[in-house]
């Protein structure tokens, strides 16, 4: 079993994503998670809700999640990505079903309302935010819809043992699905060519990372693509083998992630 | 089984719903379709992009959706209300499981690009619409999950058979998924009584109407409530052999629907 984890970019290749996973369940079943991270920020610009990044002691960017961020969060997330892909996926002839965490009880966070942040020189505590990480993956129904044959299609958001909605980092909540099914192999898919040395220089591409040198690779990485280093790093953690980082930008973006032409973590 | 449809009004109790629904499922499964009309109508203007109503030939208003029109639909309906509700329902202890008419194929609907509508006194063809009425019920899904012992709660939009996203007619919708699925009981609840013989006064509720008189009643039908009538007709046609109309906002919206306190149609 193969899990896609596809970005949140503008110009990711959706229809070329679609055909290789044509290809690829021929073989065997595919999971996809995928972002939607540039449609919100367009949309909470547009209804004047500016998301509001908040950078952790440890130096980790992520979003502040008030009522108003996680209301914008499910008109992109669920709302109208998950949406378009599932359709998208259906018209190149995948059998794709939509969820988000919040269905079947399938990702679990633990809501962390406070959240320490780095202010100026000092670290503080910012309330009320509605993020987590998730902690339990409830695979039975992803189990069921695939031995039904369909191809589940997962976004964000996570529901809390308390049943609040909650915003949570994609890459460690798809570390944890796949190690609930058992999945060794996951591909990766954003709008570059693989982890880059120089992010302004897609000549500087890193080919290969064995698992043990991950955390050294984490001096390369700007922003987001630090939390894809620790995403990567507890998947490796809970048995996952090999992680293909690629292009979803390309014609071939899964065939070519797999056939090692960007970033191979094992 | 029971199919429950719920209204896209603002003032239900889904926390009513949601314990009544653990009441039944303790005697049968449960089916759930809902609208989100006012979340879209107050999100739509917000964005600027007041919601257009045309009226039929026949006289039924409907919201004509161009693309900005379907990505606000796709915010408000799978995004925001469907979530919302799913999650409401999983804190009531129901097993819940969110899905668009385009997960698994579920609602293929022809599009209906030029609709005729009524302009002054002429009738004249609004091209680029996107949507169109559900004309097949692909049950396939929604059997494998009823069987895992989960609860769909199923909102549009709608798949055409060219894979593209459509606005549907709900009631129309949910008594063909009624009918995929052999149940003869559903339940609908709004924000109203019943239906009214006058709808400023709530002491003029229909207690009931047999199928064969359902036609005559549409006078008495404004605007959306006349969608419900030609739904109900629908059902009924289709095997279908009770509907309860109800009030969404009671302590026990379906309970006290089944018991036959709002309009009972048979």
């Amino acid at each position: 079993m193969l899990l896609i984890k596809i970005g949140g970019g503008k110009n990711l290749n959706w229809e070329g994503i679609g055909r290789d996973i044509t290809v690829i369940l021929g073989d065997e079943p595919v999971i996809v998670i995928h972002g939607a991270n540039a449609f919100r920020g367009g949309l909470a610009c547009r209804l004047g809700h500016t998301p509001r990044t908040v950078v952790s002691p440890s130096g980790v960017p992520s979003v502040y999640s008030d009522d108003a961020a996680m209301e914008v969060f499910l008109m992109a997330y669920p709302g109208v990505v998950n949406t378009r892909l599932v359709a998208a996926l259906r018209r190149s002839g995948v059998d794709a079903v939509g969820l988000s965490g919040v269905d079947g009880g399938l990702w679990v966070a633990k809501a962390k309302k406070a959240i320490p942040v780095r202010d100026g020189g000092k670290t503080r505590l910012l309330e009320g935010n509605l993020s987590g990480r998730v902690d339990r993956v409830n695979s039975r129904l992803l189990r069921g819809l695939l031995d039904l044959g369909f191809t589940p299609v997962i976004s964000p958001p996570a529901l809390s043992e308390e049943g609040e909605v909650l915003n949570t980092d994609n890459d460690h909540a798809a570390a944890l699905t796949a190690a609930s099914l058992s999945i060794t192999r996951m591909v990766s898919l954003f709008e570059a060519p693989g982890l880059l040395r120089d992010p302004d220089d897609e000549a500087s591409l890193v080919p290969r990372i064995p698992g043990r040198d991950l955390e050294s690779f984490r001096e390369f990485a700007r922003g987001r693509m630090q939390r894809k280093i620790m995403g990567a790093a507890k998947a490796l953690e809970l048995g996952v083998r090999s992680i293909y980082w690629g292009d979803g930008r390309g014609p071939h973006p899964v065939l070519d992630a797999l056939e090692g032409r960007g970033t191979v973590i094992e």
